[in-house]
């Protein structure tokens, strides 16, 4: 088949020692042999050439390259202009500029990765974190793919045996063993179900375990915050907080990303602005994994006791979360000794007892990780895509359950296999291929 | 002989489809096999690999490469993680993080290029216009460095002759005859003079030609300079004036970089702020190449002859300039016609003329660079390294005049030499190395 060349720089924009232009197409050799000081290049060789008059590079050739079609990767020095001229002379002789994510998705339309996997590669190109990475590249190398390819057979089996039903319906023959079908269906839905649930796990580690910061005012919640990021300054972004009352920032524990939500302090209130922020406090407190009640150590324990319960009482499911009261201010005369058991003794000020926490904060995700199958899902297409496949399967139960005919059945299981179709791309329309891979940079 | 293995990402910083990470040194190769799931790397073959379990990679090694030593470099996905993480892992491999311009300083010290040429590198990743690239291009491809052999061995060959001399002077023959010697160093001289006035072209194409917008208030001098930006807009930056009183601006015509100076109105004041404006009108066309004089169409011709009269009592050398009276306004019915063969017409509110003035002031720059010799002199610190060469030789020649015995004038000479040779780095010292390769970026 043949495809149009394309172009584009692949390195990151900017100036730098080199920069890497990539060509990929039927024309991709003779394009760029057009402009190479050298008559041929051998396959997968680097051979250090002249561009034209413009540049002195080393030009690669790959019969087969990233793409799954002919490519040239020609090594440029990273000048702005040589970057430019280089890619504008090969589209005056004959390729075009490659639009975002297009290499990709010709690895994609070539069967060189399914669409799960070209997912994974934008998701690589993102990562900062060593979860973030690791995630990616369990996806790009196809772990997750495997699952769904064991549902997808499944799923096949199933409408074999009801088809087969169907052929021979005018004999009034039930082939297969109805209770039976349930069964499967109902394992189908439930692995199903069990992928679907890794999704908050899996998106919280890829863009950051949610942390709320909940406690009275003058706890010392903001100085827990600052106490904890002081040290953990490596990737620290402030995220606008969706207002005055709460403030976001995130950081790292050894690779793991944490959100950590600094609220309003709770108190008995009639300021109409103040319950305002508590509210948002409880919903934050709704929204994360890990709550960090700090409880000012020179107080009495009650109070804490006190907010927990109000807590849970606004609807925060507390036996959801990774909880703990951080005990503050235990370098104080005034701490109270007897609630040390009770929590984590921490100093901001003096900033003792934070790698306990820490420590502790990360344990918790490992754990969760562990507990979680191998596979988790980090994208919320195919989270959609997966509740949409369940949706259909809901629909097999209950028509089984029902004795609806296997013609009809087979209807919803096909709707089933269409939508777990569109995670791997066997089904793809150019409006989602289009959606998808605009997220890309152009290079990729 | 052994060297340090360093490690950068060669690549410009940030987030892109794939980065390049250079291994250089004796032990590169085995630092990055360490990690790379190949138990070898067949020379300039691009091998895809897994690095560790981090990613996957191409690496290809060259035996001897850009730095004139063993070198791995690995293309990975350009995630700021991986880029980052696959640096850290070749540094605890046993690698060390280069510093700024380190990989080309080894080339520079490996003699796989001469000083000039290392410093051409710099230029030429910084290049943003095709003149800048050209300029880089023929300085790294070692134009310049021959025609500095050429003059570094006429310099061998005078200091041959003269201590030939020297060895027999206890015999009082004078072997050599003076007055050819001193032939010869004039020869020498004029030739590095002759190099040495190309700086001033080369570094103006190099940081943009200066263009001085002379004329009287309302002439239209800053309507002029925002009609010759607004279509030019390519590569325009603002550069901050010296004063408020002249306003800078640089845009390209045809790859080629004017810095136009807008300058405040010529005319008889007592103000004495207006007065020092003036005076840096004066200033700003004194040191252009190219001024232009805006006169208004409408008003009397003589005002222009006024003030170029006026321009040219005031120290500026009309004659060593390309000069323009550019005639604005030249679309109202109020212009005097009888002025049009005296200069350029043009309109900045209609855009007209703008074309031809463009063309001119082009041409003008190339008609320079053809006049002069095929060497420009782009960089500062060779103008001033030849101009010691130069001093030098004065006093070999003032020394060959006075009779001074030839042991005497051999020391100037051997200054001679040794400032010639700083150039192409044939002497030089640590101090001027950092100097020169701190300019560059880490991974160049």
């Amino acid at each position: 088949m043949r495809s149009e060349t394309i172009v584009a720089v692949t390195t990151p924009a900017g100036v730098g020692g080199i920069a890497v232009v990539r060509l990929s197409g039927t024309e991709a050799l003779s394009i760029a042999l057009r402009h190479l000081s050298v008559k041929e290049l051998s396959p997968r060789k680097a051979t250090y050439c002249h561009f034209g008059a413009l540049d002195d590079v080393i030009a690669v050739y790959y019969p087969t390259g990233y793409t799954g079609e002919p490519t040239v990767e020609i090594s440029c020095h990273g000048s702005l202009y040589v970057q430019q001229a280089v890619v504008e002379t090969l589209v005056d002789a004959g390729a075009r500029m490659a639009e975002a994510g297009e290499f990709t998705m010709r690895a994609f339309v070539n069967g060189r990765m399914d669409l799960s996997q070209a997912e994974a590669v934008a998701d690589l190109v993102d990562a900062v974190t060593p979860a973030q990475h690791r995630l990616a590249v369990s996806q790009l190398r196809g772990g997750y793919a495997k699952v769904l390819k064991e549902l997808r057979q499944q799923l096949l089996d199933l409408t074999s045996l009801l088809e087969l039903e169907f052929d021979f319906s005018q004999e009034d023959v039930e082939f297969a063993d109805r209770s039976q079908l349930s069964r499967i269906v109902d394992d189908i839905g439930s692995k199903i179900s069990a992928l679907r649930s890794t999704f908050h796990l899996g998106n919280a580690l890829k863009r950051g375990i949610p942390t709320a910061i909940i406690g009275r005012p003058n706890a010392g919640k903001s100085s827990l915050l600052n106490a904890l990021l002081a040290d953990n300054r490596a990737i620290v972004s402030p995220i606008a907080g969706t207002t005055r009352d709460t403030i976001e920032e995130t950081f790292n524990i050894d690779g793991v990303t944490f959100r950590l939500i600094d609220t309003a302090g709770l108190h008995h209130t009639d300021d109409l602005l103040e319950n305002m922020g508590i509210d948002r406090a409880i919903a934050a407190a709704v929204e994360a994994d890990i709550i960090l009640y700090v409880h000012d150590a020179t107080r009495p324990w009650t109070e804490a006791v006190e907010d927990l319960q109000a807590l849970q009482d606004a609807g925060v499911k507390l036996g959801d979360k990774h909880l703990w009261v951080v005990l503050n201010k235990f370098d104080l005369p005034e701490a109270i000794e007897a609630s040390r058991k009770l929590g984590i003794a921490v100093s901001s000020l003096k900033g003792t007892g934070l790698d306990a926490l820490r420590e502790l904060m990360l344990k918790a995700v490992t754990a969760d990780v562990d507990s979680a199958s191998q596979t988790l899902l980090t994208n919320a297409r195919h989270y959609d895509a997966l509740g949409r496949t369940n949706d259909a399967l809901l629909q097999v139960a209950q028509g089984l359950k029902e004795g609806i005919p296997s013609d009809l059945l087979a209807v919803d299981l096909r709707d089933a296999l269409y939508h777990l179709g569109t995670i791997t791309g066997e089904v793809a329309n150019n409006e989602v291929l289009g959606n998808i891979f605009s997220r890309f940079c152009v290079g990729k």
